[in-house]
């Protein structure tokens, strides 16, 4: 049975692209891997492989016990594929807050980077494995993606460097590629408002609320923002059916560089200590917010600790 | 203020030699790092810094807050320096079990290999890093150690394959220096029963007992097991002064790869589970042991769980 190298549930571009970049990696090196997803495509994604012309990876429900699988882009249990508890985790490389418990040693590889990617590529230089037009071009997509084209404050020079070389075996011009995959991403098309208030969703514990934190990064927020109203009914019934107190929506607009969070649930306090300001109504105005994980989950955590 | 990188409390060769190594390379990238210790240095370390005319890393009692450190061969706090809670964590490279939680995303290299040392050359070699002769030599020397000469089940191919390299690195005849060193780490030479009973020990807590396991690894296991009854005395001592439930001290007979568990404390039913032998009076011989990690930790804690 092949090894599996799988992203985070709700994939984004760096979770189904640092997957098949690592499955390339290894298959280099002799490995039987494979690359898989336990969720939708999104639509900057597809951009991408359609971009590259290489197939989407293989979608799973869940993986058997005793699979051996590789985590990229996700270290957490609940973010994961299901059935990961009684796999055999081979490997995990990730970029964000490490929240783990292992019972013996494994090869783990995890860098405060903006993107996965930056890191799997790294691997391949260093290994002396040669990369593929085609999946440099994915493993670029991916830093572009989670850099926001490197406007987030998560992106560092290495991840910066990393896509000048990546846009250069790829054959692509980084802005200009950048740019389009980023407009292919951003509109809501014809998404229904569940459909937005589940975008690149993660679940999150803030103290002791369970919350779901989603983001969809657009060009003009004001087309997300005419479905405010059915946005946050969807909101609410999340809450409701899935069991969470809190279901945040960021609205990123990419180009401005802020950020409308839309809000459903309690305790609103924890916005409000969070972000210093009002959260009385059902949205905030963030200037400079970008980022998810740099610029909104350490600051619940913190407030969260404090309540 | 430099960047500390340090090992664990109670420094083995590989904690003193990995330290040395990972300093050696981010220096060499423009970083300020020295490579502290947190305990004595052993004889079979004192071997290696005096063959290749190294200084001992500094010793200090505690990092200051706020402090940059790089743990190295180790990642659970308990076995850390003092002070570690409220330093600026700046990265692990280690060959244990994870058990980590950290409230953003850092530098993290683990694999499962037999040594630190391992994990540290070939990030040199990755990076394009030239290495001394010297800290191939100290490198060298901590794998040696781990793997008992390559004899520890813990011990890799890649393991094998980087000691060679770094052999010829070092300019020294690997089986030759490698007897020697761990001749020279091997006798209890003037140590006192207090302090072979805290030779190489690590704290762990295995379901709610805390216990803790020291090793001494020999040439001859009867020079130790002369002083079993003084030994024995020093165990149980240590128990009630440190708040230990159990004692455990493995002498490693490294030529007939086996060891004596001497045993003190409750519940005894934990070793009769763990090694499937009557657990009735205060020392078990275990052919074919000689790794804590792989070979005592493991069994322990699968027994605990289901005590």
């Amino acid at each position: 049975m092949s090894k599996i190298v799988i992203g985070h549930k709700n994939p984004d571009t760096d979770s189904i692209c640092s997957a098949l970049g690592y499955a390339a990696l290894l298959s280099a090196k002799g490995e039987d891997a494979v690359a898989c997803r336990c969720g939708e495509v999104s639509k900057e994604t597809q951009y991408a492989l359609d971009y590259f012309k290489v197939a989407a990876p293989k979608f799973i429900e869940k993986v058997e016990e005793g699979q051996e699988v590789f985590m990229v882009d996700h270290n957490e249990f609940p973010q994961a594929v299901d059935g990961i508890e009684s796999a055999a985790l081979q490997g995990i490389i990730d970029h964000h807050k490490m929240d783990l418990h292992t019972a013996s040693p494994m090869f783990i590889h995890t860098e405060a980077v903006g993107c996965t990617a930056t890191i799997v590529s790294n691997m391949h230089w260093c290994q002396g494995v040669e990369m593929a037009k085609e999946t440099a071009g994915l493993l670029l997509s991916a830093i572009i993606s989670d850099t926001l084209l490197f406007k987030s404050p998560t992106c560092t020079e290495k991840d910066k460097k990393t896509a000048a070389k990546l846009a250069e075996i790829a054959g692509v011009d980084l802005n200009a590629y950048g740019m389009e995959m980023l407009k292919a991403g951003a509109g809501v098309g014809d998404m229904t408002p569940a459909e937005i208030a589940k975008n690149d969703s993660k679940p999150f514990t803030f103290g002791k609320y369970k919350a779901i934190v989603s983001q969809i990064s657009v060009m003009d927020p004001a087309e997300v923002m005419a479905l405010k109203d059915l946005l946050l009914v969807a909101m609410s019934n999340m809450c409701k059916h899935e069991g969470y107190d809190l279901s945040l929506v960021m609205v990123t607009d990419i180009m401005n560089e802020s950020t409308d969070l839309l809000y459903v649930g309690e305790p609103k306090q924890l916005l409000a200590d969070a972000f210093g300001k009002a959260a009385d109504g059902d949205c905030m105005h963030l200037p400079g917010v970008v980022s998810r994980k740099k610029q909104i989950v350490p600051q619940l955590t913190e407030a969260a600790a404090k309540l």
